[in-house]
């Protein structure tokens, strides 16, 4: 038997165990809450990740490690690496982690990136809010998520208000300021990298956030194909830069038809969750597949599909239930403003099909605003 | 958190706990043995289904029962029904556990079955042999799984032996005389009743079988449309005069054209485990909506399917995951003889690409044998 070691707890954590239960895993879950909800599947190691004789039981009980969650620390993850596997390497995980190493890396790679400069001192952020110009985003470099540690400046003088909020994090986690992208469509490509190198992405998902939390999400994103290639190379570019093994996703803003690369998650990722009915293999057996060396799944979607986030709290399942492609996932969480508590996918045979039932799905939950835009994007 | 508790914890208990996670359920499974293999993801009550306080224990941690088993004691699961909803009834079990009751209310219900009798002398079984004819099957009314319990009388003089090997269970369980059918195929009709009546079935499943323990499903079965309503409809017969609730198979015999009843099992069935990746909705989740009373999911096929059982060992994985629509499934189990420790599933957009995906598979693991019929049926 092979145990998989996850560092978090959460719904992603959740749906890897659900997903490697066929494979005839077993799963060991390490987080510092003990309700995490991907306790309720699968056994679990409470302590922080910098406790090391935590570290240690999670390293002693399980064949190989990888994360639902990003923001272990790197030092974490490397002193497991003198006991385990670990997979993404440390390595991808930091450079992830840190907005300016990685949006680094995109200029090394020809990658286009919005402008960007590091912000060490408030003479720094003048200087770089007068190049860059305005709105543009002070942002730490490290720890970010889902818009927290964000200061967007609307104009030269909101600096000072930005540098109030987040200057004393200048000479901790560091700061970087980014020029704000005047975007139409935000786009991601979810793929996955074998131990031996072979890539294979999904179909482009087009995403839709509201109040920097993803709101939908719509695969195959209505790209053409030329564009689509031009995202998953990128992708590729990444993956191999990194020497990356797992599944991960590159999100990607399109302004006037070209693309800029916006933030690499090193994990699988919200906008995949579709693939779970929507493709033939799920990102979630995908990720467990690489990290095990064993043959990559197929990556086709079957139909069309589209991901709901439900935040805060579940709505009532009946709706979704009730359509032909309707699938629920509530993630067993106890409700919370801004939590991700669980998702609904909808699958169809044509873009027709799957936007009469958002349309239906969106009025009998009163969620007009959430289906709309996808609605939108699924006119021919 | 709504706890589905199971009795039993074999593999069907461990997919139904993969499968209602995503619907926000909890589990708790009972089995008499500590490490069955739904324990990997579910909560145990470890003790005997006659053991009143484990029982007692089970039914107090849970909000609604089911079954991974149909031979659970009925007088258990009528006992559980004063504490706690059980689905399906113990009505439907108690029907489905015994043979002669099975069979009788087959012919009440006007679906045809091979000619039967009860046995419980010598002398009625010598009658029942001259007027049924051989070959024939003297079967146990009760407990029989996979082939055990049952003594084939190949000529008249071979009841003597017959009488040796199971009369002593004339007076304890029962026996019944089958008048053996030369079949031409096997079929099954995995369907599900909701609580509320409505009724669907998955599209009909050819099924071939070794040493009386199945080997390979297909669907949907290559039968015309006329064959595969005619089936469908016994099944829902079925299922209304027994007032079912949950998922149920309807295995029948084909002869001539001819359907015939062979064995209804009241519960999720392997037969039907292709549903997993070849519907929009798997046996699993949908017997788990029919017990909670939530709206039943569509029935449809995505594609054509064929699973492949492993018996005793898992072969090895590479084959099938190498192919594009091929899923693994690894029960968890310790390998012994005869138990059914996983299967494959091989999912195709279409017939032809089915019987190639088969005969990659049958040659890559040696098991041309077990792969051939079902290529064979394949063939336009």
């Amino acid at each position: 038997m092979t145990t998989v070691g996850i560092l978090g707890g959460g719904q992603l954590a959740r749906m890897m165990a659900l997903a490697g239960a066929p494979l005839g895993l077993r799963f060991l879950v390490m987080d510092n809450v003990a309700d995490a909800c991907a306790g309720q599947f699968a056994p679990m190691v409470v302590g922080d990740y910098t406790d090391e004789a935590a570290l240690a039981e999670f390293a002693s009980r399980v064949d190989v490690a990888t994360f639902d969650f990003e923001n272990v620390p790197a030092e974490s993850a490397q002193w497991l690496t003198n006991r385990v596997p670990v997979f993404p390497k440390p390595r991808a995980l930091a450079t992830a982690q840190d907005r300016l190493a990685e949006k680094t890396l995109f200029r090394e790679l020809d990658i286009p990136v919005p402008p960007f400069a590091s912000i060490d001192t408030r003479e720094q952020l003048d200087a770089a809010v007068a190049q860059i110009g305005t709105p543009c985003i002070l942002k730490t470099r490290r720890l970010g998520y889902d818009g927290k540690g964000q200061f967007r400046i609307k104009t030269p003088a909101d600096a000072s208000a930005a540098w109030e909020a987040l200057g004393a994090q200048a000479g901790k986690v560091g700061l970087i300021l980014e020029g704000f992208v005047a975007f139409q469509r935000e786009l991601s490509v979810v793929a996955v990298r074998a131990r031996d190198g072979e890539f294979r992405a999904w179909p482009l998902t087009e995403n839709w956030h509201v109040d920097g939390v993803l709101s939908a999400s719509l695969a195959p994103a209505t790209v053409d194909d030329a564009m689509a290639a031009t995202a998953i190379g990128y992708a590729r570019k990444l993956a191999e830069a990194l020497d990356y093994v797992g599944v991960f996703a590159l999100e990607l803003f399109c302004r006037d038809g070209e693309l800029l690369a916006n933030e690499l998650a090193p994990r699988v990722h919200n906008s995949g969750h579709w693939t779970i009915e929507g493709s033939e293999t799920s990102q979630f057996q995908n990720h467990l597949r690489a990290v095990l060396g064993l043959p990559l799944g197929d990556t086709r979607m079957v139909g069309t599909a589209c991901m709901l986030n439900w935040i805060g709290a579940m709505p009532e399942a009946t709706a979704v239930l009730a359509e032909s492609g309707g699938h629920w996932h509530d993630y067993g969480k106890q409700p919370r403003e801004g939590r991700k508590v669980g998702h609904a996918t909808l699958r169809a045979d044509s873009a027709t099909e799957l936007a009469a039932a958002l349309v239906r799905v969106g009025e009998a939950l009163g969620r007009e605003a959430q289906v709309m835009p996808v609605v939108l994007a699924l006119r021919p």
